[in-house]
């Protein structure tokens, strides 16, 4: 996809900031990934204004494999052996040794992906503050080939992209009533203190502000808990404004822990469960038998999942 | 206060499901709480369209002592030796036997407070979903009394009303921009369905509402959790607009758990926390000695915050 | 299986106390659920001398509903609509609406079960503390078809039941030992208070049982991490020790919720995650191919689990 | 205290594999402590058998200043305003940034103690597993000095210290029964495989063992949560034998966190919270009042803790 306005989600002194600290080398006994240490500060640009950068982790491969053996040194280090350990845990659903692994995230992105992303408990979070701070002059406006009709198949999601014409006028609306809100919030606040008139306080003029202005936060969380964020924001179903997110994150996962991120992927995010009643329909069609909807026993709904699961034409 | 819109939160409608539900009377074995079934499901308002009601609730004071004694049935029900045990878990901080009693709320909430409420990590929400739904043309406009500056004491907070003047402007700015970017909100809907234009999805033009409109969610947590959530958001120094939720559900902890609330506010909410430097000097001020910030070794601040806790004057 | 032993794991005073808990009947506006009212209080008895009795709950299957809807009444309470949007949640894996049913239990268990379970850390828990009181001279003592030799295939997990004779000699070692420890605790304690010597203080002697010693607890929990216990802990690879506390609870929640019930053990307890590879041989076979381990891309392992998931003879 | 069992918790694999550890060193760009450095990996004795090892951390002080400030670049540096900043948030019970610095540690433990560490929750665990592997043939024997027997004063707790006679005795019980019960394991257990019978399954034949048998773990969990269990676990109420692991964990955080370390001091290990009947009390008292007991309005017990806080002689 076509993300043009990518390139500079960092001021000139904030990038200067993260340069500064790049360039600082310690010496450390800890585990530590070069892939990732590679990567560590560095913004990833999502969205028209957004980004993500890895700010700090602690553990990796191998941190999975001495946590689940309780072990005194760091293992075997022999790749074959790891591997095979953490794609059984991944299969079996052992959730505590990747907990082990914990990564912090500081993240710009819009409120209303931030209320998303909240609703993922698990995780430590400290927010850029309104009550004490103004907020940047910033709001998400949608590339035109985001903006897309209510899906027609679904009460939840999109579906056809709309027309130059309707994308015209949305994007207008869009960037008109934040600007306009935007600016009514700064005279509110009056923080250039105009001194014939009296500003109003940050805690209260922030409610005029739209659900696209960007806010930022630090997030940590552990491998456990990520790749349950990962499942659920990485999937297709997901928001389109959230998912690029989980993909940037993914990303820098798949540098940090590439053994446990390739189970993840084999176990979880491209395995499928299938419930008590398709496996049963899988049974009678590799017996040979032709099962059609009807004689399933299986809602439309969920024949159709099925389908879709096996890759068979309806 | 005066909060003259407060009369009907809910539609005719709801209202009369609200009072459907209050009608039907079940048997029960459990522990039953009269003053709170009198609440239940009826809406306190809050706010200008806010309400907080109780929904469903799981024990009650006998509960807890329950609880900590591991007991087999429901005990003594003397008030006197409950009210002593739950004086005592409450002053050495035993959390777990108030985890034991549960309470569910319905909730009606401005954007911006439910962003700060849902910080509180360890309940269970069940959000109105503005992917799948259209949410309702109703923002938080202040009362004028609650217009106020930034506070020049305290980098977060509110200072002086507003002149009469300023708030008018500042209401005039806060109505106008909330129901454009609504009724903008609704336009890129189109949920009427205008034949000749298409509709926005919903997950995308939710994003051009202010952060001042309702929000409602089913919120459920534990009577210790919910001690944590009142011991900051019921607190002066809490923002009015949640400030205002956690004092109605203080009501209705009240009704509920009357021994339980008691000590909370004898051990926590009205008691004070006092840093090894304070508390010697407190045992100088005891023996008599002429205690002042210099000589006290505490910060200004801190000196300040003893003062207020032992309603000195400076 | 057979539980001769289970008849009566309270003492009369206990029985009495349970029942007349049982016998007060109040009335309430809260959902009530006629077949749980029945077994409220009730131990159901488990091992020689356990037991699971419900204390209280919270919600039922229109709740959850309810909570998913957001809504204002107690819905259409039609429980065909119900069922379906209690199996779709379930299905599409929405954990926040089953949050909304909360249960609690009182459980006596002994101390080696109790830590797996404890390892379920999204629920409360009080403890029957032996710093502060004496336990019980109860041990768990297993009944000989139960008494089962290391399993070969698997590192964890049990084989073939041991022979008469040995199985006697292992519980004469277990009762011996377990009966010995007991009584050196008892007399380290000397409760009884022999004035010519100094007992030990209860935190310290406790240190002397054996880990199948009894202890008890009230835990509480909501319907969706219950869910995730019964997953684990009434799976067939569970330690039969504590699968059997798991059946019993799945019994109360069978009469609680049935929908949610009927739901999770369609979707997940007789459902089967199937990996990328393993949806990848099962599209081979039923296009009519034959696939073996060798050809499938499958480890031994997983090739086997997926037989056992198809009901395939190798 | 003499700790004369000291010096050597690990086996001479044990230390060589720790020692290898410890020669690693890589370059990073995170935040790096040199005196945590100094500790890692490196078991600090506790108890007869037990140790404390800290095996991976992520942030210093800075990380929590960087964290309330969600800020680019690693922030002043200056310890002054840093600390300032860090006590700020600590006087005022801001979790979040001390939730953004995490540290892992490995414990070997008895279980009795095992058993009151795990309910401490927000913390992730990974036990050995006595369902897969034998456990070590150690037991926790306390020393004579550290027999005592029950307090007087509490139902919970220890009070005079045994006669050396006394503490003969009950050791010797101690020692005779953790060695029968665990010879009766092995011997159950037949790892050695005399072929002459079967041997028990493990996760059936650890039931035998005592409570004060070593078991160890991989425990993991961030500041915020390792404060509230070093605020409860150093205080002197606490069972020594929880208290020395937290003493020992002290030290580690002091090197890894020397300004939150001591703040954390300051406002919560040696500050006291004041309830609202005690405050009314001391004011009485700075006002020149002679307050008694009895005038006071406060319970014997609730006055003892005044007196004891404030340093009075009763």
């Amino acid at each position: 996809m076509v993300q043009k306005e990518l390139s500079s989600p960092l001021s000139p002194e904030q990038s200067a900031a993260v340069a500064a600290e790049r360039a600082q080398i310690q010496q450390t006994r800890r585990p530590t990934v070069a892939a990732l240490e590679q990567m560590l500060f560095q913004p990833m640009p999502v969205l028209d204004h957004g980004f993500v950068r890895v700010i700090d982790y602690m553990g990796d491969d191998s941190a999975i494999v001495q946590a689940a053996r309780v072990s005194y040194g760091r293992g075997t280090n022999r790749v074959s052996e790891d591997g095979g350990l953490i794609r059984y845990l991944m299969r079996h659903r052992h959730s505590t040794p990747f907990e082990m692994c914990e990564v912090k995230y500081h993240v710009k992105l819009p409120i209303f992906v931030a209320r998303q992303w909240i609703r993922h408990r698990t995780a430590s979070v400290n927010e850029y503050s309104a009550r004490y701070s103004v907020l940047d002059r910033e709001f998400y406006i949608p590339a035109p080939e985001q903006l897309a009709a209510q899906s027609t198949a679904n009460r939840q999601g999109r579906g056809d992209v709309l027309t130059q014409d309707a994308a015209t006028e949305v994007l207008a609306l869009l960037r008109n009533d934040a600007a306009r809100c935007y600016d009514h919030y700064e005279w509110m606040l009056n923080e250039e203190a105009d001194p014939t008139r009296q500003g109003l306080a940050r805690e209260l003029a922030r409610m005029n502000l739209t659900l696209n202005t960007y806010t930022q936060w630090y997030w940590k969380t552990d491998l456990h808990n990520l790749f349950g964020f990962l499942a659920l924001r990485a999937d297709a179903h997901a928001q389109y404004e959230i998912r690029v997110y989980a993909e940037a994150m993914a990303q820098t996962v798949q540098a940090w822990v590439p053994l446990a991120w390739q189970a993840f992927v084999e176990y979880r995010l491209h395995a499928a469960t299938l419930s008590a009643g398709m496996l049963a329909a899988v049974r009678r069609m590799i017996a040979g038998e032709t099962v059609t909807q009807p004689n399933s026993g299986l809602s439309k709904r969920e024949w159709g999942e099925l389908q879709s699961v096996l890759d068979l034409n309806p």
